[in-house]
């Protein structure tokens, strides 16, 4: 198995950039001198977009996809930040090849900025600004438990943020409810947690896409998520497997009955969830569905065909 | 009338602290120099609550009232910064002292902060951040407008987050919805914007509560709003000028067909809407009602009974 985590990671070659790098006006520095205005908008009123894509191993995954999605969002918040793709694209490999991160989840980021004319409160005057920032492979399960599968929990406290508020597919910082759904979970000793929408479908988590199996079938959530590249990876590999999928709306107490749960999610790739609230699914462990596509999704992730090597300095 | 901006606009005494200061660490700096981290759980999860006091005329406006609220955000979010409200406020005092502000927009704030535990995604594992920064008075809308009546127009591509997603009492910079609705207003050259509930009710705008005047009576919104400490004053105005007041919803229809609406906030007070979407008020200028609300307010904001005063140094 390709997943051996300790083995494959390799620290940063610099103290320096031992936790992080960044890459703002130009410079590649220290992530923990990366900050931004306190009364930048996309603090303050959240004004911003990002988008996060992994490299394993050396080579960014699927890196023209990430970079679409991020710019489709810039797009529909009417952000820009002046920059080309190929700019952005170059940013992101110095950045990564000075912190020697071989595997790191690393973020782009369009924030509104501040305002060029003093005391304007109008969105359209504002010098948006893009910086980005890299850091050890995030893993929104931790190592130990994706492997065996981690325990969720279905929120009862919040409903997710609907989509004609804040459109889920515009990769956003509103992580209020994930955080109050955290909570929730983190106190009755779930991993994480899964939000419904106000019709009590499910949607997503706290960075992941949700799946399920039934009858051999793949469902996944089609409302109220963001369309995960890691989402569209398991899409793709199922297909390749010859498993019929299914993208709809999928009630809690349908998703109790199934078969396997998992998530997909750049911080981890394909994570088998053996619990849900109280129900235990594939006696506690990974599914057989959920491992083949977990291999295949590893393998996906070291294969040439998507990937984009760094050259490294270090 | 009190309301004579210019004269009474003082401007901050040092260069050094003109645009603005803030409170990080112990120390006051320059507004320039205050940042936080790129990631920060208050940027990057918008975990965070903040609240603003204006400062009039060399005097806190209602301070205990924008501590209280501070501090019942902060408790609904679980978030300690390890502070006491007396702690707070000496910040507050000395900051705004310092910077020589005397009209002033006063921040505080108190973010989730950085995990303790490297990797952790649990955010009790936080250690909570508290700062603040002032900035010369903010006016929601511009000077000039707010005595002769703004327009506002009520958002069609985008409704207000629900409370059961993000609680709007607690003061938060989840923006996003108002920022959609901000420019479908700008693009059609409306000052600010309303935004409606899921249901068709109206909420509030970006940084105020809504009010309406029908048949002598004060009509305002009852849920998807922000409690304003500015609403509180008007309500308390009302009743002490006899006014009989109504909180409860008010759908977009019966809006357009009140006599006068207004708007309260911290950044100006009392303001006189004049046109909603294509409707006038009022012959497009302000109200008999709105104006005796107004002067009140503004008379309340000089009275020693709600003033805090600050010792400057400078």
């Amino acid at each position: 198995m390709v997943i051996q985590q300790n083995e494959m990671e390799v620290a940063a070659l610099s103290d320096k950039y031992a936790s992080g790098a960044a890459w703002m006006n130009g410079e590649v520095i220290p992530i923990g001198e990366a900050s931004i205005p306190v009364n930048d908008w996309g603090l303050i009123h959240s004004d911003i977009t990002y988008d996060v894509v992994p490299v394993w191993n050396g080579g960014f995954f699927r890196i023209q996809d990430y970079l679409d999605r991020f710019f489709e969002s810039m797009k529909a918040l009417r952000l820009d930040p002046k920059m080309t793709r190929g700019k952005i694209q170059e940013v992101l490999t110095e950045m990564v090849s000075i912190s020697g991160f071989r595997n790191s989840y690393v973020s782009m980021v369009c924030s509104r900025g501040l305002p060029r004319v003093s005391g304007s409160r109008d969105p359209r005057d504002c010098a948006n600004y893009f910086y980005s920032w890299c850091v050890p492979y995030i893993h929104v399960i931790k190592p130990d438990i994706e492997v065996i599968g981690a325990s969720a929990l279905i929120a009862e406290s919040v409903k997710r943020i609907p989509d004609n508020s804040i459109n889920p597919i515009v990769k956003n910082y509103h992580w209020g409810d994930f955080t109050v759904g955290l909570f929730e979970a983190k106190d009755s000793s779930y991993e994480t947690v899964i939000l419904t929408d106000q019709d009590g479908n499910i949607t997503e988590g706290p960075g992941f896409n949700i799946f399920a199996i039934r009858n051999g079938t793949l469902i996944t959530p089609k409302s109220g998520v963001l369309s995960g590249i890691s989402r569209k990876t398991v899409l793709e590999i199922a297909e390749g497997l010859g498993i019929r999928t299914e993208i709809r709306n999928i009630k809690k107490t349908e998703l109790l009955r199934t078969d396997e749960v998992f998530i997909s999610t750049s911080g981890g790739g394909v994570i088998p969830i053996a619990k849900v609230n109280e129900q235990i699914f594939s006696d506690g462990q990974c599914g057989a569905v959920t491992l083949e596509i977990r291999k295949t999704y590893w393998t996906w992730m070291n294969s040439p065909a998507y990937r984009t090597e760094i050259f490294y300095k270090n």
